[in-house]
């Protein structure tokens, strides 16, 4: 059997019981380790599990997937996923490729940043699309999500922004020179991914978002030192968010009074947020 | 402390151990009991956390918040939420409520149907809005989300519609005569969906979509009965798809070819779903 497990969003604990169960009967243990990470390391699973974790980066995954579902036809084989197995980032690949070999498939579900960004007091029905920015670079400034993100905000519908994730990337020159050294890792900030967004919209013009927007920015979600903060696009800019995972949510106009009131709760600026609710969101406080 | 804790999908196992550990700390423990069900009942939750359990019904959570509430300040509370806390209901009036008295909440998030639909095998990434469709009665039609879906289908995107749960609800004449007298619980399935989806395409004539739109109805997801079938409208009507819980996701005309790989094991009648997918889908097999 290979289990597909969903690990949660922040330590070892928020495995689910019967996903614990599961990680216990098996005879290797594998952890995703590129799309997303734990707030724990590799360590703390192995004592809390009792069991040598292997942690397969994106290579591993991607051209050795039958080292991993080797002999899954008879002996258990996990693999843990950070959020859940079908959360942003799903395995189908490995998962096709488990049907194929004729083995077994069980997937244990979790919290994913997809549903715990319920927590930011927005509801999960009114979000549209989902959509992942990017480091910009040099030469290299992809805008394509705009298009996305104007497409919910012309239905009024709020908007997800994962943000990048930059684990075991090599430099250009590693990379031209085949050496397999390693960049270390980079989370883009709340800061960064505002800045990054603002510039696009300064480029197209076409009034998807303004500096004005109301965005809530969320810092590891789901943690205990988890920390929400809504304001402008132009507000949030200036707030310091710490460590990652970082995420930011782009306010529909059809933002429920309900919502707002519970947004306001995290507002950098209470006054301001009232203004611009009422202004451009038509929320009656 | 309030913990609100998310119970995931299926029975008493998917909740997380720290969920567990919360709980297990706690001096009352409330199960939210009326917009979603657990797998299980009350009597092998109570039995796997050693502790009594109070399900609360709908009057209960919105008049007598307090009561729940009742010492929170100087003890711990659970509540219990089938899903994820903030999955497509949130709690957020027994929050602010919370808030206002002062006593510290804590969230322990889990698996909802939100991110679990992921397992239908298209990309959550590409879905639009959720819907929720309410059971048809002889004089209520209700057809508010058929705005939505359109929205959805416009822009190519996925949507999945969550299907009415009927708990604890009076029929008109014992709620006329003041009786607390409830119906059995009542849950739509995904042929009752199709049946009322066609009835208010053939009224509106608006064409959100036709009997020949691809969709994908998902019974008892995250449990060990799971059920998984893609195919036309028109196919899904005559699936039977066993007990609750179900829903019903219609394919956006977004589909990568690799959701359709995906998608496709599951068809009722594959040559039928290629056939569909290249025509209406531009999905080339």
């Amino acid at each position: 059997m290979l289990y597909v497990i969903g690990l949660g969003l922040s330590d070892e604990t928020d495995i689910s019981v019967k996903g614990l169960e599961a990680v216990k009967s098996c005879t290797r243990v594998y952890l995703e380790a590129y799309t997303s990470i734990l707030m724990v390391d590799k360590g703390k699973l192995e004592a809390f599990y009792g069991k040598q974790v292997i942690v397969a980066d994106r290579e591993m995954v991607e051209s050795e997937s039958d080292k991993i579902l080797e002999g899954a036809q008879e002996v258990n084989v996990a693999f843990l996923v950070v959020g859940d197995p079908y959360g942003a980032t799903t395995h189908t690949d490995l998962v096709i490729r488990a049907r194929e070999l004729e083995i077994p498939v069980s997937v244990i579900h979790n919290a994913s940043i997809m549903n715990a960004i319920g927590a930011c007091g927005l509801q999960l029905y009114n979000f549209g699309q989902t959509i992942s920015i990017v480091f910009f670079t040099e030469t290299w400034r992809p805008d394509s999500f705009y298009e996305r993100i104007k497409e919910n905000r012309n239905l009024g519908l709020h908007t997800l922004c994962l943000l990048d994730i930059k684990v075991k990337e090599q430099s250009i020159e590693n990379m031209a020179r085949g050496r397999k050294i390693y960049e270390p890792p980079r989370y883009m900030t709340i800061q960064t991914a505002v800045e990054q967004l603002l510039e696009i919209e300064e480029n197209r013009q076409e009034n998807a978002y303004t500096p004005d927007t109301l965005a809530i920015g969320c810092a590891r979600i789901g943690t205990a030192t988890q920390q929400i903060v809504s304001g402008t696009l132009e507000e949030l800019r200036h707030v310091d968010f710490g460590g990652p995972l970082h995420s930011l949510v782009l306010v529909g106009s059809r933002m429920h009074f309900l919502e707002a009131e519970f947004v306001k709760a995290y507002a950098v600026d209470k006054a301001s947020f009232e203004k611009i609710a009422e202004r451009d969101y038509h929320v009656k406080q």
